[in-house]
């Protein structure tokens, strides 16, 4: 059991044109990456996730819930937005057998399926709503702030078709909300109508919140296997111990991604996994980088790398032409899987077509792991600085470790960049503005500042 | 049924700072796109996806094998990876009901099931052909030049598990393949076995390809209105006759994002619907801007924005942070649909409740209004670029016509930004290592090539 990153094509020597990160930089970055991971462990009280995978008492409580609903339910419906729905879409992709959702109970092993509702679209909303049988559906409604407005309408919507289908009284026997210990709206109402809850930590934020019942909630009702999850977390949590970032994965890939973005201009950072079941951890990235890192500083300057989501080999017919020849202004980091070179083994046939004849006595998974290394080799041969993750096995333990592994990588790269990794202000002035057309109380100051807006009369239009 | 583009919240005005793009360079743009338009027009007989919209005679014979093989499959299976893959899913999305492959027949009217192999993950494809009724399937082959390696692969072995379901000669009735009228392994294999195509004209290139049979058989055979679809699509190619951007919506959204980022540094290109249905076209956009405008000048300068995939209201609490305090690098366009204030309309409960009450009595689709009319309100205000490409409906009509302005968008910003928008010689490289790497006849350069890259023997590894 072994995750570990070859990051060789970051640096100068594979790389054409004196491009890549030098040896001085790497090694220098070592005084940086100290600092960086002594002021991660001086907020450790704040900083919840890094005791989730040994957070015994949260786990239990959540494998609770999972034992008292046990064959009641069908259908899980989640209703949560953001860190509350891509962790657990993440581990349903990356643990349970390809579309879940489509297989029978049997197949299921008697486990529900889970629909994730990430959006306020009324046409999806309302669609899954007719198809469920609610009265064999449990709703996971999950916000840390506990009112988080999408969600909240989300909750209003199906509490009451829940109300109809099986009842008021009934109906609190069909929800569960995760949400913050103390405060919000969610614990309010949890409070005065006894619904059950799971709590997720007040220093956990939304976005390192898979580990906690956010993740491990939908995770064990699906039957994926939670403790194999803490496990691998908590052994990358071991690794990091290290201050020495050749030795602490989570340390490298930030101090790498960091070094390539500030000294070689390297600001577009490509997440791209070669096995269909971790596509999905891209997204739960995008979000976890994207938001934690991408800050205005007190001074006015602007950070942040870009961080996309793509697919291997898929991509290399999509995203890679513009990898391999655009501007020199991105890092690409893969995730593979060792050792499938047996899987899926490619029959002989119209042997006289050469398009056709070569292929014949491969198997998929090299064709896989050849497709990859060639467009490491190639992007390095255009100077594009690349990386690779590698796992022995896509399963609970490993996804554990990569999961934490990104969020300490996190949390690192934002003493790094010199920001709070933690908070999320720009997302403030625009949830004032959708509060204030709204007519929410209390967003007056909100109603004046967009009335203050230019709001041009003569709109650009065509 | 209308499509528009507003574009106000672009043009210096609207922002601060004296940020945007200014009347002058707006007004100036006009000889550029006048050029560019005249290029793409001087290419004409090279850029088939022009015609495709008027093209009967290809739609007949889309119509005709879905006529031949009603009501014998309950399946569909694709296989195919880039252009063939990502407009069928698309549409699908967009114009399908919510979660299609989970429906049962009478739900799907009749239709089949649609399965887009899309990626040569071994896991993927032997657990999709465990589950399939083989005999109920119909496998369409889907390849431009017809023999893309990971499209032979999976042909390869659906072949050989089609023989063994239905035997040797029945297989053939069950694959159609769409390829080149002339060339290719898949026009010699259906040349000497019978087995029916479809023409991808030799003028369409694969990320244009979704109005010719690729994108077109998969639809009927789902029961989309292909017709409707072609409807839109001709009505935005009649609008794109005008040379004058301020007319033609696929002109005004190329030179807006060709100014944003040559002359405003604004090189990441995000779409971001604010409606489910259409998330899907949004990755299909991905492959279209990137794989079109990523290339290397013969001076060897670079061009290519990065276009980004989002979905609104969902990546407000995603990727937002990073577009509205991170660098100015960005423009955002979203799109949405007109008239949905009345869609979801949300009850009213726990009204001492602040977080809750004010949410009551409004609508979903109101709330998805107001949010992105917030969030562009907010990005606006913090300097960044936005648009916003209004639709009336998701129906075929407008998807079509969406998807013919993004492709004639693409043409003119290859013209604008200097470059063949056609072509994709960056991924011949990765793609001559791994033929090399898999021994195919004739790549013994790329062996030499391969050979002679650095590989340097100490690695560097955490």
């Amino acid at each position: 059991m072994t995750l570990s990153i070859d990051f060789t094509n970051m640096m100068a020597g594979a790389l054409p044109d004196g491009l890549g990160i030098t040896e001085t930089e790497w090694r220098g970055s070592r005084s940086a990456f100290a600092a960086a991971h002594a002021a991660v462990d001086a907020q450790r009280a704040n900083l919840g996730f890094l005791t989730l995978p040994a957070d015994e008492a949260a786990l239990d409580a959540t494998l609770a819930v999972v034992a008292r609903t046990r064959g009641r339910f069908d259908d899980v419906l989640l209703l949560g937005i953001g860190g509350s729905a891509l962790g657990p879409i993440a581990l349903r992709t990356a643990l349970r057998p390809l579309a879940w959702n489509t297989l029978d109970l049997a197949a299921r092993d008697g486990h529900p399926r889970l629909h994730v509702l990430d959006n306020v679209d009324p046409a999806t909303i309302l669609t899954i709503l007719s198809r469920l049988a609610l009265d064999r559906t449990l709703v996971l409604v999950v916000s840390k702030s506990g009112g988080t407005v999408e969600t909240m309408a989300q909750y209003l919507i199906v509490r009451d078709a829940l109300a109809r289908a099986v009842g008021e009284d009934a109906a609190r026997e069909h929800l569960v909300f995760v949400t913050d210990p103390e405060v919000g709206a969610l614990r309010r109402i949890a409070r005065a109508e006894g619904i059950p809850t799971l709590d997720i930590p007040q220093n956990v934020g939304g976005r390192f919140s898979v580990l906690s019942p956010v993740g491990m909630l939908p995770a064990a009702l699906m039957g994926i296997d939670v403790k194999a999850l803490m496990a691998g977390a908590a052994d990358m949590t071991a690794r990091a111990a290290s201050d020495d970032p050749a030795h602490n994965p989570a340390g490298a890939f930030a101090v790498l991604q960091w070094l390539a973005d500030t000294r070689h201009g390297r600001h577009v950072q490509v997440l791209m996994p070669y096995a269909d079941p971790l596509r999905d951890i891209a997204l739960w990235f995008v979000q976890l980088w994207a938001e934690s890192l991408g800050k205005t500083r007190k001074d006015g300057t602007f950070t942040g790398p870009t961080p996309l989501a793509a697919l291997g080999a898929t991509d290399q017919h999509s995203q890679v032409q513009l990898f391999m020849e655009g501007p020199r202004d991105k890092t690409v980091t893969f995730i593979t899987v060792r050792g499938r070179e047996a899987e899926g083994r490619i029959p002989s046939r119209h042997a006289d077509i050469p398009e056709l004849a070569y292929i014949g006595g491969h198997t998929l998974g090299a064709l896989l792991d050849v497709e990859r290394r060639a467009t490491a080799g190639a992007l390095a041969a255009r100077g594009r600085f690349n990386a690779n993750i590698e796992l022995d096995a896509v399963d609970a333990w490993h996804v554990g470790a990569l999961l934490q592994m990104f969020a300490l990588a996190t949390a690192y790269a934002g003493a790094l960049y010199g920001i709070n990794a933690f908070d999320q202000p720009g997302v403030e002035m625009g949830k004032n503005f959708a509060y204030a057309m709204l007519g929410k109380p209390g967003s007056e100051a909100a109603r004046a500042a967009w009335d203050a807006l230019p709001h041009p009369d003569a709109r650009h239009r065509v």
